[in-house]
């Protein structure tokens, strides 16, 4: 079974995206439902997805493991899995990750851009990689079943964590750097060692990650697609399109700044253009991704390799991925019933 | 299969405690894991067990459905099943309902002696029943399978939960206020209510709550353990010992004072006898359960009458008690996997 799985979604949700999800036959899709919220401010975003869990069973359900996408694919619904962009929802606790765990937390970015407790962000001078914390944070991770998300941060904490992880880590939305440079891109090496280590990468197609921008072309993308497959290799990548459909400005600012200045950061923006960048034209919502599959078949790539960028190599990931490490005898036997 | 269910203990928990728990050939216990913490300070609580859980995976394990007890007898552990004793945890967010069943709550009482928000507790003067936001909570607890326990409710308030609620509730610690008049424990024709709406009764043994308090003979109490199968119905009955053990008097200060008062509230207790009183001699810890069946035989009752008292009828009330309440067909669908 073939499955469409998007690595990276932050919306302005509504049902009537929910219903694009089904128009655009999505099985599943990575939510950020957190930056720099507290825990009890994140909580207060999971209380919203039950709320559109509640009232719209027929389209969505929360995700936990991967079996959830081939539920989704069975039962005509999109799987939604929770991510957070930033540890800020962890505080200064370790015991807040099996926490989330639980409430469905499925993926954790260890830095949003700047400096965190666990790791350095991409636009930091001085990447000083996991910090002491960040150590033990990312065992912990690898415990309860977590996936260490590396895509705002530096070169060396991504390096790091693909080292120190006992588990392979996830780079949702990102793109090489050797195509389109950029802080929030990936450099070559890194890349092919995320795929050695059993890692994901999720292409972007966030304008700021593209060359050329919003003109960025289909054909270039899956260009670059075809050779981000060349680079990590055919089940370690994905799609992770940071699509921030109907999103207002101010979500942009929130994202950039946070609480963490009381000045103005534009991010991968500028003074002149500081909200979100237009889209290329070939994609603007759920319904759109057909035409990237078009598009992968325009460069030769073959079959099995399209369907696993398209959703099948998220799909093995999630499974082996989302789950506690090691389950004692005892607990595997209650897993088997 | 006869199993050993405690409907409430709230101990000072530790690897001594859960050693006795398997001695004692207890399968499950519903522990009581937060009294006037708000939900930050609950989770906290929630950490601890998780740092035992995964510290004593061979002694007990976390409960979340009623097919936990036989999965306790059939792998020798014991399954913690978690409950709050007033409904701080959900602060002013009915929210926090299903966000604290996620976690893994499964009972909450309404209120703990003192007004709350949702009702009145059996020491006000006024019991003016369920409020407005008592009767939109108990409707989500409900929905998402989180039981009513109003051990420390006023009647009012305790009759309107049997009536408003559209699932059994429990009184999971207290006993027939007939037997020993105490502001604790429930009159008669409250419990024959109870019964006749398929709730259940969990008999204490915290000597407050008993004739002649912790003199108490184990004779009286299973004569009083007869007595109470007449009024609620040989279904509706088993233990909550309400057992605090190892616990020092600053919690029980904690329990009756919180942060509401600056004054010393002395609750069932006094002045001169200000800490948990001694428990009966017949009741010390978890492997003294046997001594209760055992006295239960005494009284003549019937053999299957006491494995329901003993855990049966818990067993029976968490399975129809912990799960949604009504599931669309898609959902259906997916349990059945």
């Amino acid at each position: 079974m073939s499955v469409l799985v998007d690595g990276l979604q932050y919306a302005n949700w509504s049902e009537e995206i929910f219903r694009q999800m089904r128009a655009g036959d999505v099985d599943a899709v990575h939510v950020t439902i957190t930056y720099h919220e507290t825990f009890r401010e994140t909580v207060l975003q999971i209380e919203r997805w039950n709320r559109w869990f509640e009232a719209h069973p027929d389209l969505i359900f929360q995700g936990r493991s991967g079996a959830d996408v081939a539920l989704a694919r069975e039962t005509g619904r999109t799987a939604i899995f929770f991510g957070a962009q930033n540890p800020s929802c962890i505080e200064d606790d370790i015991g807040l990750v099996e926490i989330l765990h639980t409430l469905g937390l499925r993926f954790m970015q260890l830095t949003y851009n700047n400096q965190s407790l666990l790791a350095s962000g991409c636009y930091e001078e001085d990447d000083t990689g996991l910090t002491r914390m960040g150590r033990a944070v990312v065992a912990e991770m690898n415990r309860v079943g977590l996936v260490v998300d590396m895509s705002h941060s530096g070169e060396r904490s991504t390096r790091e964590a693909i080292e120190h992880s006992t588990r392979p880590i996830a780079i949702t939305h990102a793109n090489p750097s050797s195509w389109h440079a950029a802080l929030r891109n990936k450099p070559d090496g890194l890349l092919r060692a995320l795929g050695e280590s059993g890692g994901m990468l999720g292409l972007s197609v966030y304008p700021h990650h593209l060359r050329d921008g919003s003109a960025c072309t289909l054909g270039a993308w899956c260009d670059m697609a075809a050779r981000a497959v060349d680079l990590v290799g055919p089940e370690g990548v994905g799609i992770g399109t940071d699509l921030c459909q109907d999103q207002p400005d101010s979500i942009v600012e929130w994202m950039r700044v946070g609480r963490w200045t009381k000045a103005m950061d534009f991010g991968e923006g500028s003074a002149a253009a500081p909200g979100f960048p237009p889209m290329p034209q070939w994609f603007n919502d759920n319904r759109d991704f057909g035409r990237i599959r078009d598009g992968l078949r325009q460069t030769g790539m073959d079959p099995a390799t399209i369907d696993g960028v398209m959703g099948g190599n998220w799909r093995a990931f999630f499974e082996k991925s989302f789950g506690p490490q090691s389950a004692a005898p005892v607990l595997r036997q209650r897993a088997a019933e």
